[in-house]
C-alpha cells in the first residue's frame, strides 16, 4: 500500500504494530479545515481517536442516530447527549425540500434550528435520488426529479448540493454522488463511479466555506475491487476532508460489503476519518471497525423502534409479543438508560400496543443507548488490543443469531 | 348554609370572612381515610391547600394531566414531575379493557405500572358510557356494552367499577354514575340522579381497601339547582372522601356551568375535595377556583398540543400557521419550560408538518406547562386576597379573547 499522504500521516502498516503516543498523529497540516483527526490508538487496522469539528469532538468509532428531518424521530437534544451521541446526521435533500435550506440559514443555520450544538453530518440526498431511480432523470448535469411532498419539479446537482449543505451550515457535507443498483454490470459501475468523480471536482469547485464545512468524497465502484482502489486511490489523491464508503449496503451480501470495504480501506489516507454509509447490525460495526471504519450512520436503532423490535444484550425482542404480557423486567438487564430504569417490558407492550407515542420515544432512547453503548465498548477495546475487538466480536456475532421471540 | 359536616369543618361563612391558621382545618378525623385535605388560606369560597393522599401531597387548586391509558400522551412521569405536576389521572375504564386491572394489579398497581410514584385519580367510565350511549344498554344493574377495541361484550357495574379501581391501587377513584345528555328533561335527570345515588350507595358497599383507594361522590342533577341541591346534600351526608361535581361541560352554556357550580358547593362540607371533571379553558378554572373548586382535568392542554394548538400567554396559536414560517421566537416569551428554552416557532412548525413526533411532545410540555403555571398562580393568588385572584380573572378573560392567528 501506498498512502498518497504519507507525508501527513502513518502508513496503515506502521499502525498496525503498535500503540500511538496521542501526539504522534495530530494534523497540524489541516489547521486551515473544518475538520482535524487525532487517532488515539490502533489495533491492527482499527483505530479509536477524536475528530474536532467546528462544533465540538467526536469520538471515534461513532455512530450518528439518523435525524433525516432535523430531528432524531422523537428524540431531543438533551436526549440526544444523555445517552451519548457526539454527533447526528440529517438529510440535505430533504430539508431541501422541506423547509428549505435558505430558511433554515436565516434562522441561524440548521444546529440553532433544531437546537443541536454539537457537530452534524448530512447525507447529500444521493440516496434518495437512488432510491427514486423510476422517476429520476439522471443526466450528466445532476438529477431531475419531483418531490412527492409537493409535487414540484427540482434540479439536483453538485453545486446545488454543497450550496445547500453550506447554508445549512453543517460540520461534515457529503459530496453529491451517483449510488447505483445492485448488481450491476461493471461497465455501468466504473462508468457511473467516473460521473462521481466529476461530480466531486463540481463540488470541490462550488464550495465557498470550506473552513466551516468540511466535504466528504465517497468511493464507489461497486463490488468490483479493481475499480474500488482506482476510485479510492483517485479521491486520496483530491486530499478530501475526509472519506465516505459509499454504493453499499444496497442488498449485496454481507460478505462482499466487508470484502469491498477491505479493499479500500487501506488506499485511503491514515490521518482522515473513514464513513461506512447506512451500516448496519451490531456486527456490521465491529467487523468494519476492525477493518478500520471509523464513521457509522443506521436507522436500525430509530426505525426499528418504531416498529416495536428492541435491541437487547439477549438478542433482538418484539415488543408486541404475548410473552411478555405480564413481564415485569427491563427491556435490557444490562442496560441502564431511563427506559430501562424506569418501566416494565409489559407497560412498554402496553404502550405500543395503545399506539401510545411514549412507545416509540422510549424504545428509541433504550436502542440508541444500546448503539452507543457498542460505540464506547468499540473505543475502549481498541487500546485493550486484540483479544478485547475479539470478544466484542464474538458477542455480536452470537447476538446476530439470537432472537428473544 | 347548613353543613353536614359541621362538627369536623368550619362552615363556608366562616371561611370566606378571614385567613386561616394551617392547623385550623386539619382534618385529624380522617385518618383512617385514603385522603386528609387541609385548607391553608381562603378568597371567598375560594381556598388553597394540601391534599395528602397515599402516594404524597397535592397543592390545591390542582389541574390533573390526562393520561387515559396510562400515560400523559407523549410525557414521562419524569416530564410531568419537572413542569409541576402533583397528581395525574387514567380512565378505569380503558385499563380493563386493555390490559386488563387484574393485569396491573399482578404487575404491582398502577402506580408501578406506569412508573409515577404521585397520587392518580381514575375516571369510572361513566363518562365513556355517555359518549358511547347510542350501543349502550343502561339497566338497574349498570352498563351493557361492547368495546369498539376487542368487540367483547362487556357489563359494567358499580361493583365492577369499584373492583377495578381499587385493582389498580389508585388514589382516588371515582363512584359509577349515570352521565346523561344535556338538554335532557327534568324528569329524566331525577331519574338518572337517584339511580346514581343507589349505585353510589352499592359502590359504598363493594370497597374492600378504603384506606389505600378513596371514593369520590359525584353530583349529578343536570341544570336544575333545587336537584342540584338535594344531591349535593344526598352525598355530603355519607361522609364521602371527596366530591365531584359531575354532567357539566357537556355541551351547555358557560354561565349555567358556573351556576351549577356555585349552587352545589355551599352544600358539600369545607374539609373535603371539589372536583370539576373536564374543566376546562383557563378562564372557566379561574371562575370554578373563585367559587370553591379545588380540583380539575381536560383534555385541552393535551389533545390540543396533538392538534398543534398552543398555549401562550398572548393567546391561542396555531403552530401550523404560515405565519411561523420564520418566527425565532420561542412559543411563549413567559415561559421557562424546555421546549420555549431550546427551539423556535419556525421549527416547532417544521416538525408538526414533518409529522415529526417530537412535535406533540414538545408541544404537550409546553401546553402542560402553560397549566400548571396558571394553577400556581392561583395557589399564590388565594393567600394574596381578592384582587389578586381578580388579576388573575382579567388576564384570563382578556386570553380568551385573544388569538396570535
Amino acid at each position: 500500500m501506498s498512502s498518497p499522504q504519507s507525508s501527513k500521516a502513518l502508513s496503515s502498516k506502521a499502525l498496525s504494530s503498535k500503540a500511538l503516543s496521542s501526539k504522534a498523529l495530530s494534523s497540524k497540516a489541516l489547521s486551515s479545515k473544518a475538520l482535524s483527526f487525532q487517532v488515539q490508538a490502533t489495533c491492527g487496522p482499527a483505530r479509536s481517536g477524536r475528530l474536532m469539528t467546528p462544533h465540538g469532538p467526536v469520538r471515534t468509532p461513532a455512530f450518528m442516530p439518523v435525524g433525516t428531518y432535523g430531528t432524531v424521530k422523537g428524540m431531543t437534544p438533551e436526549d440526544l447527549r444523555g445517552l451519548g451521541t457526539d454527533i447526528v446526521l440529517a438529510n440535505a435533500y430533504h430539508l431541501w425540500v422541506r423547509p428549505g435550506h435558505r430558511q433554515i440559514e436565516e434562522l441561524g443555520g440548521l444546529h440553532t434550528f433544531m437546537g443541536w450544538d454539537g457537530p452534524i453530518l448530512t447525507d447529500s440526498g444521493g440516496y434518495q435520488v437512488f432510491s427514486m431511480r423510476d422517476v429520476n432523470k439522471v443526466t450528466e448535469l445532476g438529477v431531475r426529479f419531483r418531490a412527492p411532498l409537493d409535487g414540484l419539479h427540482r434540479m439536483l446537482t453538485p453545486e446545488i448540493c454543497v450550496e445547500i449543505q453550506e447554508a445549512l451550515g453543517v460540520d461534515l457535507a457529503m459530496a453529491f454522488d451517483e449510488c447505483i443498483e445492485w448488481p450491476a454490470e461493471r461497465d455501468r459501475v466504473a462508468r457511473s463511479t467516473e460521473r462521481t468523480t466529476r461530480w466531486l471536482h463540481r463540488c470541490l469547485a462550488a464550495r465557498r466555506r470550506p473552513e466551516r464545512t468540511a466535504l466528504l468524497g465517497i468511493v464507489q465502484g461497486g463490488l468490483y475491487p479493481d475499480l474500488r482502489v482506482a476510485h479510492a486511490q483517485e479521491l486520496a489523491a483530491l486530499d478530501m476532508d475526509a472519506y465516505a464508503i459509499g454504493g453499499l449496503s444496497v442488498g449485496e451480501p454481507r460478505d462482499e460489503l466487508l470484502g469491498m470495504v477491505e479493499t479500500t480501506i487501506p488506499h485511503l489516507p491514515v490521518g482522515r476519518i473513514r464513513y461506512l454509509m447506512g451500516v448496519g447490525f451490531p456486527l456490521d460495526i465491529v467487523d468494519a471497525v476492525t477493518r478500520g471504519v471509523d464513521l457509522f450512520d443506521c436507522v436500525l436503532p430509530t426505525r426499528s423502534a418504531r416498529f416495536g423490535q428492541v435491541f437487547t444484550v439477549l438478542g433482538r425482542m418484539n415488543i408486541k409479543h404475548a410473552r411478555l404480557r405480564d413481564d415485569r423486567r427491563p427491556l435490557d438487564p444490562a442496560c441502564a438508560c431511563y427506559t430501562c430504569r424506569s418501566f416494565s417490558r409489559a407497560y412498554l407492550r402496553h404502550l405500543f400496543l395503545s399506539n401510545e407515542i411514549l412507545a416509540p420515544r422510549l424504545l428509541t432512547l433504550h436502542n440508541l443507548t444500546f448503539y452507543q453503548r457498542l460505540m464506547a465498548r468499540l473505543q475502549d477495546a481498541i487500546p485493550a488490543g486484540p483479544a478485547a475487538l475479539d470478544d466484542l466480536r464474538v458477542e455480536a456475532q452470537s447476538w446476530m443469531e439470537r432472537n428473544e421471540d
